[in-house]
């Protein structure tokens, strides 16, 4: 039984300590947050204990930890984590700054502890199809990754001011997805973008609407767009093309309900944000971590892959600037 | 917190309590059943006891029941739970005899305590979904009502001599959807129906394909195909045709994934059997069941529910052998 | 040069003369009609000529008949055409009466003409696509039959009254197709059936909405349902399910565009009525007519056929009176 | 009745010419080509004559023309009509060079009549269906067009050589539809390519695989991909996102059939390729320049249309030289 101490109690925080109690191969024991009456009330929830973060990482029956707090603690923790000698899942990103992920991989390395790093939509049941697929040579060489990435609502100016921008936030994600399903590392990048969505947005100094082409040495083509809103819901959806064929995963629905009559035939939305969307993908990331904690799985997303994406997202905001194709 | 005795640790005693034990409003205090190891192996996973049935039901602490054993238990221990004043919840069907429902159905009036049988399938969120489209009038009066209901494979013979036959078995959660969306009691019956997939199914005096009508005093009409075989998987699907529209409900898939290549467009099955098909449907019926425990709500299918549907399914039985409609 | 007379002058003779137009191996010399302005239209539209049909039949230039008059002429104008040598296609049905039917198969007969009846869902390009995959055993032997069928909306009093009934009017082309695709002929017949969409179709003696069993020798059955009435559009399904699979056509859409809002996902309803719908199926099935007329193809949809649909038709009308399963 | 000379009797033209013929409105009176069997064939087909350029644009009777000989020949043809006074409906491109096009438009705005350029995809029903809900203010401001065009099959090389490239003889197209459906100017090009298909493209100095990003003024974005291959058909797809939701039309289908089994669901391909998927369009192309010439409708896609796609395809091009944002 492997005993887990989670930094972070808020939204996705509750998700991952959820999915602990529900794992029959771990428990937690220790919840960590700034937020004495968040950390209190999931430890109830969950039979854990509150405690501050060195007595956590001082407790060597503590095997793991999970990273769910805010960002700005992301490479903290994991090195603190990884010099005691614990085995670290961190939700993305590992920072928004690129010097201070060098300096956190290269403690990382010198720990010699296995990071995950939380890019969930790996884990989603589909988009895990859709790559064995092309493993399996389904759809021959992979010749054009086409990914659409679209949030239900603007979030919070306040929010993002802190987030690192639409391409660090964000797209991140779907950087990650296309280095994964091009097979092929980017070497240039060339972004697009506007203030569409919410005025504040702009007045922050980000973007909303953005759309994104990557392309590899050997040639391959990736197009991502993303918004910040979708009246309809969370838009997920990813196309790739080979030389044999196409294979595409797209959203889940609330209910296969459909209404046919004078107007058309109406179906149900995709459902509605990330929890709800990713919900199996949360459950299969902290499975796989769990292996990856037993040492029987290496991490499917490492810390290296948290900081390819995020070296995508950095040549994004200079291409945006420079209005020219930046080379990666 | 309810307490709650679950009788039966199969295959769906575990679903039900998994669902208990994960419910914030419930807990798994007993577990009973003939087969010790299975009781056992169940408590253990849910912290619960096995114990006799008397001993648990003279536990003035037990609030509720959940009757997950075999068919031919399920009236003795309504009854017997009843008497003792606890709410039940027990899996279809009440009974196999309609004398015996009859006495069951007595007996439970009597006791004056609400009982709950497991019709799964209206809790399904898209099933739930379409019934509402018919009572907020977005179909108009309804005219015909149409189900596919076809298991993935057919089950082994041992079972369906015990099972009561097709209609009492299988169709009967057909017959169940069909009083429901119908919002009229049927008044005639015609079954056809032939043994086309395993002749076991035949030499035990069964069928394994059937088609049934339904009629009700208004003249609407019902039409229900089963069938013991699916190669694509569990396939449950109903449209409801009105004066203004159609209203359906389809298949869940394992992915959203599609191949399109040179031999066309090719997209995931359905889900493979119920199990997975109706988790959803199973965790909203524990929760309905606990809102019928607390007084909060009426058992959305009650003992008189499944005695009509058992009604329906002897009709169709009559049928099949007078070849003749027969009336209800 | 295939040289054609076509008997009929109104919706369906339109298609049909267009279509002889519109093909590089045939032309429209003749057409017949009782109302004579009908007939001078379009003739004139085709460059054809108006005659009265004794002179049609006389003139030994004409090789082959279309016959789209109203249904209490087509019996005897196959009759004359056949004795005249004339290649015949005539709509359906051959006659309400099976008594004049089977004198009109035995003129035939006699003759030695091919007479090809207008069962133009047969020449649809999904359904015989579905055909063919039966055809080539891509489902097994065929088990069950699923017919959805449903018209846009219930048709004049007048012409209820003179169309022989929904049965023989309507389910006929049902009845068609299901003796096609279970590839064994049915030897039992039960309908039921309600005047629900138009109280003055019940006036007429005549019910809008049916669900229909059939069940074969072998035990293979069918199940057709119908309305008069379908808010969408014109409602025309298959499902063929056999012990490998279920190979299912559906609804062309009159576009492909989808809506997808706060109300959901609304996208465009099926092909409004028979002219769209079965456009292609129309121009097929005169393509293989031309191929019969030259010898080179049997009907696809003999006079037989005519013939054993309309028996189908006459046993739901049995059927539904008795409220038994009819044998024929 | 309109008199028509057709330049061009190939492929496209063969199309045309047999639009023309099926239409009430209009006749064909001459085919010009320079391969005599080729317009003789085309001519007798339709009961047209074969003239010399001169001689059909110099006879009174001719009111229009239609120009669907080889890229090289339109500029020229285009201002020879326009002199004579004739209406003119011409294949795009233009001309392969922004000069050429330039002195073209002069022409025509000299001579005063109509010029309809064949950007056949905004005649195609769903196509058109789509830009009426944007029209309609069904999504909103429009933020985002995302348009996937991908050609069954690589040309050949040697069209490849004559084709002016990939941007300019594919995309055009696409350029075309985004301009339509951004409702602004696009005023920055970014392109990014490759030759992923097949090298004799790109020894004939072409790519085959494309993606591209447009912003207009106010920052609406388009993200087109192309490409030269499709194992499963044509694939022409386009979505339209905007503040309240987003449109979206697809391929249309060979037909509605789809196999369930053990291996999953498999649907139809999406058409072949433009003759097939566009049969449509081009009889409404054709419908819609007879309206044109009659003065009851100006050009949906006007010369300057053709100019301004154009434009896109050049900046385009450089855009892929230099790596960088090119302004429009």
């Amino acid at each position: 039984m492997l005993e887990i101490c989670q930094f972070g109690a808020g939204r996705i925080g509750a998700i991952h300590a959820g999915n602990v109690a529900a794992h029959p191969g771990a428990t937690l024991r220790y919840v960590v947050d700034v937020d004495r009456k968040a950390a209190e009330a999931l430890a109830a929830k969950h039979g854990a204990q509150v405690v501050e973060a060195d007595a956590a990482l001082a407790d060597p029956r503590i095997g793991a930890v999970i990273i769910a707090s805010s960002t700005d603690t992301h490479a903290d923790l994991i090195e603190r984590s990884a010099r005691a000698g614990k085995r670290v899942f961190c939700e993305k990103p590992v920072d928004l700054s690129m010097k201070r992920v060098d300096a956190c991989v290269a403690a990382v390395r010198a720990a010699g502890v296995p990071v995950l790093i939380g890019f969930n939509r790996r884990f989603d049941p589909s988009f895990a199809a859709l790559k064995r697929a092309i493993d399996d040579g389904r759809v021959g060489p992979v010749e054009l990754v086409q990914i659409t990435s679209r949030d239900p609502n603007p979030p919070p100016p306040a929010y993002v001011k802190v987030s690192g921008g639409l391409f660090r936030d964000m797209m991140i994600h779907d950087f990650d997805m296309a280095r994964w399903l091009l097979g092929e590392e980017p070497v240039e990048v060339f972004a697009s973008a506007s203030c569409l969505v919410d005025p504040a947005i702009g007045a922050a100094g980000d973007v909303d609407t953005a759309a994104v082409t990557l392309r590899t040495a050997s040639g391959r083509l990736a197009a991502i767009t993303n918004s910040r809103r979708a009246s309809y819901g969370y838009d997920q959806r990813i196309e790739v093309h080979g030389a044999k064929g196409c294979v595409s995963a797209g959203n889940r629905t609330e209910t296969t309900v459909a209404l046919a009559d004078a107007g058309g035939v109406t179906g149900a939305k995709p459902l509605h944000f990330f929890l709800e969307r990713y919900a199996e993908a949360y459950r299969a990331e902290l499975a796989h971590f769990l292996e990856v904690a037993a040492g029987r799985a290496k991490p499917l997303t490492s810390i290296e892959d948290g900081r390819a994406a995020l070296r995508l997202a950095e040549a994004a905001v200079e291409s945006l600037a420079g209005r020219r194709a930046v080379a990666v």
